[in-house]
């Protein structure tokens, strides 16, 4: 027969089991940490008609997009996870409870080009908060906590959440008389930290800025400190304008429910320099940085937004979201030798080795294990002895249980602590109480840990 | 701004949030189910190279599979979980240990063509077991006992499993001398329930068959009764033909250990109608059927196979496994009214409504109950008292907690009860506890609930 050379397309992530089982185990972390701020689930197609997806049209989306048609229908995979909530949203309208909060785990697709830590499909995952015509700002105050919640969760313990507020922005720019330009400004000010303020000046001169209006921009974006000492610099520029005056409420009441979210303020640091390049942000915007790896960018970001379904409903639909792209992370996590190896990885938490031909013994104890939570394997292969401990080595499986039949004589069960070597003769139950107890204890780790 | 009608594809499932919460719930349990059996989780790419996905080629697999181009390459979506499988094991063999325990759980993707109850993305839940070169047939009494365990744990009650050994029908065919046309006839017995032993006997006739041989086949498909009658019926066939003995001494083995894997007897028969279609089963097959409703056909089927992968390596991988349509079979129950209405399908168990402009106070507390694994929602948006409670009930969430003026001053939270109109003013940690404790006993049902 013709053989077909095996192969998976580049850009996609195909996880060994042991690194898998890390990546579920974060996607697990995930979904319990939404669960916890009220966030419902939602599953919506991979496919969806192009006209819907394309909608907005323009720009990378477009040229990224997997498109194609079947039959007579024009058809492309998402791209994100925004876009099908904004359809779902529009369409499901009058069935839904406002503010809508849900939380969408899975994968898009975008055809980049392929490049090292770059994926052509990558897991999102997503919390958004609709409103229906409006939306309290205290939704915004609640987004780092979420944030906090997840990475602590996860394990991570050294990153830090950076706020900005876009109506501080723009009320800035107006009262600067930028507004025309004040999305240019703010697309090049993000260039801060990459090209230094000397550049950054440079490159708003040749835009058309004044050399004072620059100097302007720069000292504003240079304002730093606390929390308290930023607010205190920004009450400065209060009483010159609306918007202005009305992001500082804003971001003053992100930071006053801080302590009560259980955020410390360590963690967390009002940045004027994020803007976010989207347009569509409107109020709080948020980045996500981690304190030893700042060249790897945000790991979760978001913002504040108006109108998340305009081109589908006249319905007004403000909302508040953030955005984890997992499967990224999770690459550069690894890189950096940041996978808990410490937490078990195997697919079993013990190995039941029948020493009879009668299966019957080991087969009970497996299922005792079962009922007692214990993930339990009967290995009923005919191999050596080693050739079944190497199986249990090879894989990691934290305990074996041996099955002969004295053991079976005498109802007992001889089992083996594959790490310290250790082996004890317990009864059935005994043992199931013993190895669950253990296990309990091995499984207090997160996925991340951090380097001393 | 010219809007385009929201929709969704037809054929794809999307669902309303306490559907999806109870989706989720389903998918959670089969994740533990197959956990508890030493499976370890699976993921690969839903695009995979089109060369790849239809190395077999041919079928009807060739005209629903989505197949488009990007650049250069020639890309299809996965129509099921088995290829990509095939593909992961000779790709990743040497980083493997077998027998490689599997599961995988996500969509896959059909162009069917669309009708009630039939879908183009849906999600398969499938476990393997992969053996190199051999593989024991430990492993194919296994497979009824996580069956059982998986339905079981869903809620499913009145379901039996129905298990046959191709070898068991090969040999007998070849008893007969009718090899060459075995193929062709088990097709034609497989439609034994739908149109009845005459028309099946006629039938094959007209393919061919003697009388007397068509005779013997429907005497040899009508041997029922319980497991121990049967395998004494076919005893009768002993010693005639070797295939045949092999597989009656498997499902002779397969039986004996339905006990010690914890299956009870009247969840399973011995059903020699079974063949499933596909030609690569060699050993063990399985069906699962909903008692009352076998018009839905197999729930759960799979079976043994020689060889996974050998259109990508010259390994040989026999293997055995078993398949769930879950979406499919969530459709089915949602229209039965399985589907178990007395869990919780609200985003959050506790609305914490803030009475006072400050929200300290109902931040504070609802990040206690989160500490306390509550799942907590502040209602920050500024609405009459009467719209708050409608959102608590439109969502159906079990409790509202209180915090006024009063309360605070006080130290104390008042909480109701949705469900019994109950108020109780209570400390934040008595709070807590009442309501975790309350929910824990909620939440001992499982996601399917037969009627009575």
């Amino acid at each position: 027969m013709e053989r077909i050379k095996p192969r998976t397309l580049s850009g996609f992530m195909e996880l060994l089991p042991a690194r898998q089982t890390q990546f579920e185990r974060m996607l697990e972390t995930l979904r319990t940490t939404y669960a916890l701020y009220g966030f419902t689930p939602l599953d919506t197609p991979v496919i969806e008609s192009a006209e819907i997806l394309l909608a907005k049209g323009g720009g990378e989306t477009e040229k990224q997009i997997y498109r194609f048609t079947k039959g007579d229908s024009d058809l492309a995979l998402r791209f994100d996870l925004t876009v099908p909530l904004a359809k779902y949203v529009a369409l499901h309208y009058g069935d839904l409870a406002f503010p809508f909060r849900r939380y969408q785990i899975g994968k898009v697709y975008r055809g980049e080009r392929a490049q090292r830590g770059r994926f052509r499909e990558f897991y999102q995952c997503d919390i958004d908060v609709i409103g229906d015509g409006k939306l309290d700002v205290s939704n915004e105050a609640e987004i780092p906590a979420i944030i906090y919640q997840a990475f602590t969760s996860l394990g991570l313990e050294r990153f830090k959440i950076r706020v900005n507020n876009r109506k501080i922005l723009t009320g800035f720019y107006e009262m600067q008389g930028l507004s025309a330009q004040s999305g240019e400004i703010m697309r090049t000010v993000d260039k801060l930290d990459k090209i230094g303020p000397e550049k950054v000046q440079a490159l708003l001169v040749e835009q058309g800025i004044s050399q004072a209006a620059a100097q302007e921009i720069l000292r504003f974006i240079a304002i730093t400190g606390s929390n308290a000492q930023v607010l205190a610099a920004l009450e400065a520029y209060r009483g010159r304008n609306q918007v202005f005056d009305q992001g500082l409420e804003e971001l003053g009441l992100v930071v006053k429910y801080l302590a009560s979210f259980g955020v410390p303020e360590d963690h967390f640091a009002v940045d004027l320099t994020i803007a976010r390049g989207l347009d569509y942000y409107t109020g709080t915007v948020y980045e996500t940085v981690m304190l030893d790896h700042p060249e790897i960018g945000s790991i979760c970001s978001g913002g504040r937004y108006d109108n998340l379904a305009e081109y589908y409903t006249d319905k007004k639909l403000p909302g508040v979201g953030i955005s984890i792209g997992l499967t990224r992370l999770f690459y550069v996590l690894g890189e950096q030798g940041y996978l808990n190896d410490g937490l078990v990885t195997s697919p079993a938490d013990v190995l039941v080795l029948p020493m009879t031909e009668d299966l019957t013994a080991a087969i009970s104890f497996a299922t005792q294990l079962r009922q007692g939570g214990v993930r339990a394997q009967v290995y009923g292969e005919q191999k050596k002895f080693k050739g079944k401990m190497s199986y249990a080595d090879k894989l990691g499986i934290p305990y074996v249980a041996f099955l002969g039949e004295d053991e079976i004589a005498q109802g007992v069960v001889k089992i083996k602590d594959m790490a310290t070597g250790e082996q004890h003769t317990l009864s059935p139950a005994q043992a199931v109480d013993t190895v669950a107890a253990a296990l309990a204890q091995r499984a207090q780790g997160k996925p991340i840990r951090e380097k001393d």
